[in-house]
């Protein structure tokens, strides 16, 4: 079975959080009630037949009543959440179908409260009502998922949770609601400032290196010789943490100090290049930036980061000039298919078809105008929804107040890079000066940023 | 200028705030923005006239709206704050007033998504409209306060900013609207799930302790030698803190190691009593238990403290068997005033009308019988709300599972001991197996635990 | 050049120094002097010709004398190590041999110091003479080296010195008293008082795991899934640190947490092996210790570690009985070729030349026996020096007080096992009780303690 | 008893040690031995009679020739050192009259091994007879010693030590020969490689800013308040520490950060000055530097102190130009008074003889000129020993490469400035580039850098 491997992969997943807390960390065995401890190793989890259902019903109205004061009551949620923890898959969805179920908002309260502030008039009945309006609509399920946080692990628990919820949501709506609920719950709880920056090094735990590598979703760590080297004194790595939740990143993001724009991933991640002096470097490049908890989905911190590691290595290294990403442009391939398809660039197609055409001098010199001025047009001119640039990578960034700088040709040739680019990557600038006006103009009118260069390139296509 | 001088108290009022920040911290000088600076030893505080109003709402409208992004959104918030805290008193009111009163919910978005909901049927419908409902129910000032968390020190900020709008509230309903909202928001942050129990010894921060000494509410810290006694070998202190708050503690207990249950204060307190050894006590005395901060008045931590402690204390010291408390009475003299004065126990009334009838053996020995009775009663029998107990020490033990166990003759003779209660004193007992019985015999049906001889003694009275 | 790639082997021996340095430490790029930096990739380094040799010579004498002061000194010195290792091997040769020239002690000023004491009667004259033999019988090399620790890695760099002489002195006696005197002053600086045991987990900082992988000496580190595998939770890692090479173990022992005596170290190191409560466990195995410093060579922290361990796991884990060893035997293997070669026990020696009889069940059966007794012999009476177990390992663990307890047929079927003892471990018994008596009548009469059993079957052999 | 009272003062003495082990620190309890324990309140502390000597000089026979293994030998040490400690004064004079004078040198060994030495002539030969005359000249008492740096403390143990023989060493040379050994052991063990630079802060543990109350030597720390104000933003405090003796500092010094010289310490100290900007400040003054641990004297960190300081101060504010003292001059008085009583100066005399003479502006008017040039030949052209200045403090900076800067008149009015400088005070300028030389000339030819004027002040008189 698996939990009980030794060393089984990171916990990216839901599943790993029980492995995990029986597992490795240090106060694990203290902190592990008993009804958790009775699973390991004897046997299948339990489905929650339906007489448990009953207790687990009668358990969670105690939590919300408070019976036996609120000490005791929260103890009986940390209960529930190992119970939680300890069930099969078809266990675990009964559990959630039951919360969402029976402990949603009391429609006829919140139609009474409704009816009730219709009839206030003077200003302090009506506040009054909306207020009993306020507390009618908030669902118990999601106060009592609240109180799941003393959980040792707690709020990690419901980030994982959510993740749950958001995978069983997608084909019941029961669920959906619960799921949304969640997330305002762990949105609040996710705010910016409760949020730390930590730089990782190669003096970081194993175990937090070791979620990077698992976690990196931009390009794959191959080793821990290759995470080495992405921490080497040229580079940055830094994440975003939280503080009831710190040995798990949130969202990282990787950074290399060189001279002049980086054009090549290939050469900014070979473990063989030399060490340059970090205090000599003009720009700093985020080449890969991951979020880590599925169950934040929706909640953004990208923006912050890229904020906040700028204003530090600025008043860490003050030399640097420029602060730019070399960004992989994933829906690039994807819609060239469809233009090619309706028959454009006919040469392009043909060249692009033949297997390793961009190691054929001759080929690639073909290939390089038109696939860069197309190129150009998608990132710039392309749009999805309304005012919204078609490649997500570019809505990122562009959302952020960068423009797109520059094209680097066969910048990625990764199977992946070639797979989904045809190699090709792009720099976006993050001017500080410009950032909010690019902000402004992107969200507002959907105009996008961009070099003179690549702009008049983008006009030819 | 206050503000200006070298050592000023410690900042347990919302003044301090900007002292601080101006003063002593660490980052200090970087964090502070060029806005706030400017007011350094400059003279007055500025009023807010009403052209700074105009730019103050606009500002504010920026925030919610996020123009130029997320980010620049966040910084704009911080300025803010900063704004607020550089103003004068009548600068800080109107600026408050014209959060609560122009961001307050639109009333007009309230009643359509009120008429929504009730046209919606499917299932689907009636939970978009709750929650569209529950959008419009949101005002936006909580949305605003909450953004002010990425300040240096916003969480505390908040705290603060509460503890004035309560102040302000007594008079003008318009803020205690805002001051109830934000209690809302707080009382999700301080969730028992984030806070983090600390042992305080000697060894802590010198700026910490001095806080202990400002925040102290039960039996005042004369001196740091005072203090430093209390945090001896065979003493204990614990508090609660909020991880975006490590300087501040929410709630102290203050905890003496002793054979046999303690009876007198002045003893525990007497900094020539010789140490005993901690690891031979079998009972733990929680002799004062302050609350720290006034704006999180309302939201409770003490029940969870003195729970969280009593695990601590029995697994480091596995020869404690009890667990008690040594409690003022501080309701006692007022209640026992109105029976004197009603004609009861004259003789009794006489006696306490003698200035140190304490100090003479024969008066005492007189008054203790009738005294004692009578406080038995007190604390056992008599109710202020229905199903609460009249002393508010007393209430908070007893809904805490406590039972009331013991008098102490003369355990209080300080002046504040003798002033608030004849210098009587009582042990709470926090027997583990019987907490949660006690709780809910107390909470549900407002019975009082005691033992059997209070009991006899309060029926006699 | 090695020391530019980027990540090159972990630091185990003296040239890793500059290019740690010179690599990923935090503070790196600040602490490095001009002198050194001016190397980094600008072609080979320097031998140390005869005109450098002059200026270091006056450098040296500056340094002794102190001259501008002790401070300056001090910098001066720190320049001088700087030097060395940015020289040549070469040049690092003449380097160590200049000053185990010219800074050896003044023998005319210790003939003096000798006679003046001869001269000596009176208590004071006879102190004080001593006193001045004393001084001048330390050579000021010792005094020069010991300024070197001001380097930001000065100790570290000390140790690796050793290291270099020690190979240098292999064949040069010139180098080999300079040795012997770093020897003496390293042995005062890492006593026993200074180091600090830190048990190490799959939470320490990558780099120092890092080490481990490289140091480990008796059962090779495989992978990083290896090492996590033996740092779960029923097992353990502790180490000795000294406080100035805080990132440096100086030996290590991995421990795992079983029930009934351990017998195959495979089973131990079985990635997929299920984990057990390290909280029902009653024996601790010791089943690796190695030394990491090739500098520290002689000074021995082996008994120590063993002794910390054993208290530490005992107060922690209170079920725990016995503490024993799981141990290669290195010698036996080459003995036992002897023997055999003698025409002692010819079966054997045919099963044993038989490839993989390990795995064929007849051979095994036939050689089990014979090969048992002869190990037993081996371990309990055969002598190296006089009075001294033949084999290393049963030294060090006799020598600690520990006795021969029990053999494991098969216990280490690794290519290293067979080829060092052909298959066989033993378990060492730490019996606290007996320990003292056991080292006293090791060290005394070069009395073996063993267990009954295993005391009979050597007296069979 | 005093050992028994709950809050002693600050531990500066050795009597502290025993105190503070039995009482306020973390790990008290667990680490003292039985043997320590039994001493608690029962009593006087033994005297060590006759039979009790026989033990422990068996007792420290065991652990020098390390029976029953070295484990073995540094628990008996350790328990040795505990035995000291609960020793009232006339057992530890004994303990360490028995130590000093039964574990001396064996002189037959030494006058052999010089024989030997005597006659040898190969180059060999002669190393290993240097070798073991420096072993025989080794004293037994020192090893021994240096085990007890196994207690838990015993570093600490050692200095203190140190300082009790100081003591004892004053009227008997026999406790002279061992504190001196003694001072060796340490100065290897406190070389300032090993040591670390802290800042101190009001954020430091209460335990460590109570020993800065009570080691400072120049201008008392009046309260914890006063020791607020000399924490402040625009003050700083730095201490050097020792790895293993991390709660105790060794020395500090307290410095003002100003703008221009600063001439008068009682506006330094005062706590209601405003604050000011420390980034802005240009002159950072060292007006307080205090030596901690009496058996620690002769061993200097002042110098590195310093140097450490200003680099640090340097690298954290660029804007630092000047780095300066504000210095008492301890022996002006005592040396004018001889001046005076010469009958030089008549009119000054009467002056200084007049109380509160420096209250009354037209006698101060008078005595200014005469006591300004009086001050500056003291500090200039007087001598002590050869080339050594007759004042200890100017000694102090002068060997430490600073100049005779700028006499401040009035600069010190508190009782003990009058009385030792008659209100005279003096900076001494550390301008980095002259150090070296002015060092050099200092300690060489006794050379007093000054600044011009003060040059030519001292020539007038």
């Amino acid at each position: 079975m698996a939990m009980n491997e030794r060393t089984n992969g990171s916990g990216s997943f839901f599943d790993g959080v029980l492995d995990r807390t029986l597992g490795n960390l240090r106060a694990a065995w203290r902190d592990i009630a008993e009804s958790a401890r009775v699973y390991i190793g004897t046997g299948p989890r339990p489905d929650l037949p339906d007489n448990d259902a009953d207790r687990l019903r009668a358990q969670m109205r105690a939590c919300l009543e408070g019976t036996g004061g609120q000490v005791s009551a929260r103890a009986r949620a940390a209960e529930l959440g190992r119970t939680y923890l300890a069930l099969s898959p078809t266990g675990r969805e009964r559990f959630l179908r039951l919360l969402a179920e029976e402990f949603d908002v009391d429609r006829v309260e919140v139609d009474e409260a409704c009816a009730r502030l219709s009839r206030a008039h003077e200003d302090n009945d009506r506040r009054e009502a909306e207020q009993a309006l306020r507390r009618a609509l908030e669902p118990p399920h999601t106060r009592l998922l609240g109180q799941f946080n003393v959980l040792p692990e707690g709020v990690k628990f419901l980030v994982d949770l959510r993740a749950e919820l958001m995978s069983l949501g997608r084909r019941d709506a029961t669920f959906a609601a619960l799921e949304r609920d969640l997330k305002n719950l762990l949105a609040s709880w996710f705010d910016i400032g409760f949020l730390e920056l930590q730089r990782i090094t190669w003096e970081s735990p194993a175990a937090l290196l070791e979620k990077l590598i698992a976690y990196e979703a931009v390009h794959t760590i191959r080793s821990w010789t290759d995470l080495k080297n992405r921490l080497e004194a040229d580079r940055r790595c830094f994440a975003f943490f939280h503080p009831r939740m710190p040995h798990e990143p949130l969202i990282f993001v990787e950074v290399a100090l060189v001279s002049g724009m980086a054009t090549d991933v290939q050469k900014l991640l070979d473990e063989h290049a030399p060490l340059t002096d970090p205090g000599s470097a003009d720009t700093a490049i985020f080449y890969s930036i991951s979020n880590c908890q599925k169950g934040l989905a929706g909640i953004s911190f990208g923006n912050f980061l890229i904020k906040r590691v700028v204003d530090q290595l600025a008043s860490e290294l003050p030399k640097l000039r420029n602060f730019a990403t070399l960004s992989p442009i994933p829906g690039f391939r994807k819609w060239l298919d469809g233009r090619l398809g309706d028959g454009a660039e006919p040469r392009l197609g043909e060249i692009l078809n033949t297997p390793g055409w961009h190691l054929d001098e001759a080929l690639a010199k073909d290939a390089r105008e038109p696939l860069s001025r197309l190129c150009a047009r998608y990132l710039i001119l392309e749009k999805g929804r309304p005012g919204r640039a078609l490649d997500p990578v570019a809505h990122f960034h562009l959302s952020n107040g960068a423009r797109v700088e520059r094209l680097n040709w066969l910048g990625d040739t990764s199977p992946k890079g070639l797979q989904q680019s045809e190699g090709m990557m792009v720099n976006y600038l993050y001017k500080l000066a410009d950032i909010e006006a690019n902000h402004e103009a992107y969200t507002g009118e959907g105009r996008v940023a961009a070099s003179p260069a690549l702009r008049n390139l983008a006009a030819k296509a």
